[in-house]
């Protein structure tokens, strides 16, 4: 995807914000996830591997199909309450999906100060990484489940701590975790009132640019090769004009996050693509963060903070199943059919420790899967990743190949090497296999 | 009122963004309204006026009590259509405010391109400065009441022809109109969808910061005295993000403008002060710029743009009067006991031209008072305002005035001076009578 290179000079400042491109439009067929590779084999001499067999195997997509990973971190650190159920739960996330998210909530982190939790969150970025999982850390600024000790601290003191927070674990994580969550939900940041909290209190000091300005310089000089996203659920105009005081500041901004917690209603393709109408326009990747979409209940329209919908037992029923999963096919084929969109979180895997006790999960409690894992397994993993399949070279050791974007083994002769296909439409390629 | 005047660099720019000032909440003693002024008088030779009955007349108020003037330019003008009711119309007007606000719409002001009609608001603004009536112009740039012409040139041209109409019309009235609304509801600028129009064309590819930086560099140019605004009626944190980003970008707003068309329902004075708390933070002084309080049915709460509700009749009731009146008067004390509010303008007289066709007016179609207009009168004319009165000077000339801010005509023996009254709290004057 395009990044923002071109730096607009305006008045002695520099804008990073840059006009709409053209052609940032849903597009059914899929042109931008798919390219059809012309691709010539030679051996280790050079000689070109003609009238061969070849077998191709997709081994990773380039898209992000992620979830949130939080609840295999006590398996992955032989903490597991219940071994036989978070086992089988590994296996049915990792049977789906390539990005994790794990939680840096600084109140969960390091809820003594000095005292960080590093190493259980270490040990299972780890674990993704070797399962060929890439990882996402959230986030690293944030009002809510924030540290209480932040509250003790005059507003110097908090930007210090923030600051200090943001080096420690970019450079902690550093080659395990390349992408975060620089600042999260910044538009009602100063005027959040549910909760007294340091970053909130140096937010209405600062203002909002300063926040982001911030997150993003102190994340970026800890990794200067992270992917560093601005992250909000306000879809509305107020995250354009964050968006655009962000980019008038000067602040780089890799990826925008668009949550899509749907527990009031499914957003449906109208508004999904008004979303993506909007929030394409700037030029920059969209990622879509945390996704969540009910099978049982929807939550009443009224309730503004999700967080003020408190129900002792939240369901999942069949009928809530079958539309839950209507509506994630939706979601999913809407959003991937953007070429704007690098990726999809979805926000829990199991209904056991949904975020307010929603049946959002596509597992139930006991484990076994809605239709809706169903569903997404399949177009994951099967309508939109080539199967493995055979071809033979020509006599000039040249094959075809119609790929979605991602790497892929060629194997000849028990002799194999890796193409990664990383552009869209037809290309050319020299695979030396050997 | 302050105005933010500190400078904050930052990654070398140029913020105006200020941390909150302390301060601004509402007092209902209105002291920040009002001064307790030790004046000494002396005749032109200096020599104290000991002694001498002094008579004290207010004759302006600092506070800006405004209403559109729309309707009085064909008065004006002498193209009144109908004689008896504009003239007492602007009796009643008059009787009651003190700014006015005209209409300068590109689409009203410019509909056939090169042919401005120029002389008619100039007539319009003339007229009302002789009156002692401050007058504002609204709105330099919007995407709503556009001129078609623009829709047929190219984004530079749009750009180039807003910047001339600007330039022109600020240059033009320049001495009778020293306050504009630079730009009108950014916030929705680039995705108003309503009607295609050339100013949402040129937001679309430039982006907000651009627009309200092109419209107040260009209005400031012209006009360097100028009090500028931005105004919005969107009082969300799409605002407060938007404002964030003008600040960021060097832009100097001269004062916030806020609406308050309350066709669904009145505020309150809950909401009232929560938009205060929040737009106050800025230490930018507020305008009250579009205040609309319905004498009949409200609007249905699920319109959201307001220009869709088009009714053929929608009368004023006597019910509805009685809670205008009392609507009215809450949100009139509500924001003048915040000392960060400047001015307040009521969006229309009377019901006959209301916007929409809603009884939003003071006066009924007949020209008849509603309950609203005595009760705004009597605020602005008797509770805020000094009655005429006579004190009498000490042996050294001295004598205590407990005022409203604005200016005082002091007469002595049939000779008289003014006393601008300019700073609330305990001041001393040196007043020369004669």
């Amino acid at each position: 995807m395009g990044r923002v290179t071109g730096f607009c000079k305006t008045g002695g400042m520099t804008s990073l914000f840059a006009p709409p491109a053209p052609g940032r439009t849903p597009d059914p067929s899929l042109a931008h996830r798919r390219a059809l590779v012309t691709a010539t084999l030679t051996d280790g001499d050079g000689a070109p591997l003609a009238d061969r067999d070849v077998t191709v195997r997709q081994r990773s997509q380039a898209f992000g199909f992620g979830c949130i990973g939080f609840e295999l971190v006590d398996h992955i650190i032989g903490e597991s309450q219940d071994r036989g159920y978070d086992a089988a739960l590994a296996d049915q996330w990792l049977a789906v999906f390539n990005r994790a998210t794990l939680p840096f909530y600084l109140g969960m982190f390091e809820p003594e100060r000095g005292r960080p939790r590093t190493d259980r969150l270490l040990a299972a970025a780890r674990w993704f990484a070797e399962q060929g999982v890439k990882v996402k850390g959230h986030p690293l600024v944030w009002h809510t489940v924030c540290a209480p000790w932040l509250l003790d601290l005059e507003v110097e003191e908090i930007e210090r701590a923030l600051r200090g927070r943001i080096r420690r674990e970019v450079e902690a994580f550093s080659g395990l975790i390349d992408t975060w969550d620089a600042i999260n939900e910044v538009v009602i940041m100063p005027v959040f009132t549910a909760e007294d909290n340091g970053v909130t209190r140096l937010a209405r000091q600062r203002g909002r640019i300063e926040m982001m300005r911030l997150a993003f310089e102190e994340a970026r000089a800890a990794d200067p090769g992270a992917t560093l996203l601005l992250n909000d659920f306000d879809m509305s105009t107020a995250y354009e004009c964050l968006i655009e005081g962000a980019l008038e500041a000067g602040i780089r901004i890799d990826a925008l996050g668009l949550q899509s917690h749907m527990h009031q209603e499914a957003w449906g393709e109208e508004k999904t693509l008004e979303v993506l109408d909007r929030f394409s326009r700037y030029g920059i990747p969209l990622h879509f963060t945390e996704t969540t979409i009910l099978s049982g209940d929807l939550m009443p329209g009224h309730i503004r903070d999700l967080n003020d919908w408190q129900v002792d037992h939240w369901p999942t029923t069949e009928e809530g199943e079958h539309r839950q999963a209507e509506d994630l096919e939706r979601h999913y084929r809407t959003l991937y059919s953007h070429p704007s969109v690098e990726s999809i979180t979805y926000w829990g895997l199991p209904d056991r420790g949904m975020w307010l006790g929603a049946p959002g999960g596509l597992l139930r409690p006991d484990g076994s899967p809605k239709p809706a894992y169903h569903r997404l397994r399949q177009l994951v993993t099967e309508e939109w990743r080539a199967p493995e399949t055979t071809v033979r070279t020509d006599d000039d050791g040249r094959l075809c190949l119609d790929a979605f974007l991602g790497e892929h083994e060629l194997t000849v002769g028990g002799v194999s090497a890796v193409l990664d296909v990383d552009v869209p439409g037809e290309v050319t390629a020299d695979v030396v296999v050997g």
